[in-house]
């Protein structure tokens, strides 16, 4: 029996749209995207590790609800968020002749999701896009808030706009297919909705997680849901990044700084990155009084249970070092006069934002964790 | 004696912003755009021709107002609106670290108001933007309605985005510096404005149209004022270009096909593309019976009073043909199944759209004014 469908609704006025969550969306896909169009008409856009699994039973879907459809497929990877593949993505859409009362149909992870958003954003001055996130990290990351971008010689997501999609279809039977690793470092950005606003879905999590990542349908609906729910609500208070938003970015600052450290590649995905700096962020805030060491204990307990990554890994090539990942986070956009902006926690469920930490105590911080970095090569 | 400011208040809710229309309005820059920083720290971005003119007195009316800024010069003209100039922009500002509260402001004519407000929309996904229009056309048309981009070689204004300034600062002061053929082609869309909905402002600018022409700074003031006010009023009910902001294409079906026809170069501008194209809409009012002949006639008597183009100039190596124009007309992006919409007139200050009009009497239209071409080489 296939489960029910859950629906989020994303409130942002006439920019409001809903989030789907369930299983074999992607065969469903037809039938959900035909109501919202002008003109049966897409442009489907996905990158070549997604096209080989989803893309012909999207096409059929389509089809079978009378929606006609053109296909782009980019390279996989980070890379395609460049200003060239953009410019290109943008003149095969001009000579498929896509019109403002077409829209694009994002099929992929973020990176497909981000590309395609922000080419939806800027054809013709704005077409209508349709989000298709194909794994759990764009699920219940960016397939809410509206982020769109590219990457720049100067930085990640520097060039890019606020725009919303007109339906998120998040197909958890799609995630069957994602290498475990890739749905671990999503499952951290799962955790992180719970830890820092919402103490009883940590709990859910604490009897389910095992479920969800072992592939329980039902769980991941339920994950999946809560997550978007817990990010379409702050999005709601916040759409262009004033001030709750920030709370999104527990264990961001640090997490960057890993990330930075190992050149964004393959060695330490974003969402590890994330999963080791939400446990650093933990570590500082019990350095600055504001959470009981016990309240850490536990979320580690969690991640041992469901295999997040808990530790630096050991990294050919990289000497974890704490002044250069300090030196990292001094990078960031998060710098504000000078001072470091961190999200911490005062429990399981209560995060909050502040600029207080001085530069000794993240240095604390960072050295206990590279004093117990991974012997796992 | 320096004529009053007068303030045109564009209302389009969180996105309402103010055109501040005066004289010697580019000397106190900065003591109007200074209220509106978050940090008193801006890029000007100018092309070559009108930084020789302009730049020098804007940064020091900045400083005056303790403004830090950075300019970028681009090259003058249409090609400057080009994809990678757009990404070699980004990449300076970004090189000139150009962060979230901090702004761009946008000095020059239309090009430079287009790349600049869609870098303006795009940069760190989104950053404020102020323009300084210094042409007629782009102090009365692009200055209202938000519309940014730049082109691709699949046409004009393919890729963009709609996001308004937070301010525009139209210096009538300015329009001295333009060369008489470049004020006519702008002072071609003031007469729209009184063609397509205000009687009176049309009566008005038969009194003292040459006074505009002329360069008195009274009249102009009144001129650029009533234009602004009158397309502020259509896109305020219209943001998005659904319905009644059609009305602002009077003149530009046939216009752009004229333009398309001579390749967007320098023998035919934008503005007397128009200025043709809407005595050109009136001839087809008057074929579909809408339209007195007599309405026509004392229009065609305002263009010669003013040195309006009035009929279609002789340039070297075009022939102009009806079919041909024709053709031009459907590849432009207002064709709507299989049928050209035209804005057309039923008076003098009453514009409406319509797609009736059947290719014979467009073909007449042509015609018309082929057979009148102007012999002056």
């Amino acid at each position: 029996m296939r489960p029910d469908d859950q629906v989020v609704r994303v409130p942002l006025g006439d920019r409001s749209y809903d989030i789907l969550v369930g299983d074999q969306l992607i065969e469903r896909a037809g039938e959900k995207i035909a109501p919202l169009l002008r003109k049966k008409r897409v442009a489907i856009i996905t990158d070549e590790t997604v096209a080989k699994i989803h893309l012909e039973k999207l096409i059929q879907s389509l089809a079978d609800a009378q929606i006609e459809s053109v296909s782009v497929i980019l390279p996989a990877g980070e890379k395609t968020k460049s200003f060239d593949q953009f410019g290109k993505l943008l003149e095969i859409l001009l000579s498929h002749q896509i019109n403002r009362d077409e829209a694009l149909v994002a099929l992929g992870g973020g990176v497909i999701g981000d590309i395609t958003g922000f080419a939806a954003a800027t054809l013709r001055r704005g077409v209508d896009f349709i989000q298709i996130p194909t794994t759990l990290l764009s699920q219940v990351d960016s397939s809410v808030g509206g982020k769109t971008g590219i990457n720049s010689p100067h930085g990640k997501n520097l060039i890019g706009a606020f725009y919303q999609p007109k339906l998120v279809l998040a197909d958890v039977g799609a995630l069957s297919t994602l290498p475990k690793r890739e749905l671990l470092a999503g499952y951290a950005e799962v955790v992180k909705y719970g830890l820092l606003g919402d103490f009883e879905f940590y709990e859910w999590l604490e009897k389910n997680g095992e479920a969800v990542v072992d592939g329980d349908i039902f769980a991941r609906i339920e994950a999946v849901k809560r997550s978007v729910q817990a990010k379409a609500d702050i999005v709601s208070k916040d759409e262009k990044e004033g001030g709750v938003r920030a709370l999104l970015n527990l264990g961001h600052t640090f997490g960057h700084a890993l990330e930075a450290e190992t050149q964004y590649g393959p060695h330490l995905v974003h969402g590890e990155g994330v999963a080791i700096g939400m446990l650093m962020a933990m570590d500082l805030s019990v350095r600055l009084g504001h959470l009981q060491i016990q309240d850490v204990s536990r979320v580690q307990q969690h991640y041992m249970s469901t295999g997040l990554l808990a530790k630096l890994p050991k990294i050919d090539g990289i000497l974890w070092e704490s002044n250069a990942l300090l030196q990292h986070m001094y990078q960031d956009k998060k710098v504000d006069q000078g001072r470091l902006t961190f999200i911490l926690m005062r429990a399981i469920g209560d995060a909050f934002i502040t600029q207080e930490a001085s530069n000794d105590l993240v240095l604390q911080t960072l050295e206990q964790f590279i004093s117990s970095t991974s012997q796992e090569a």
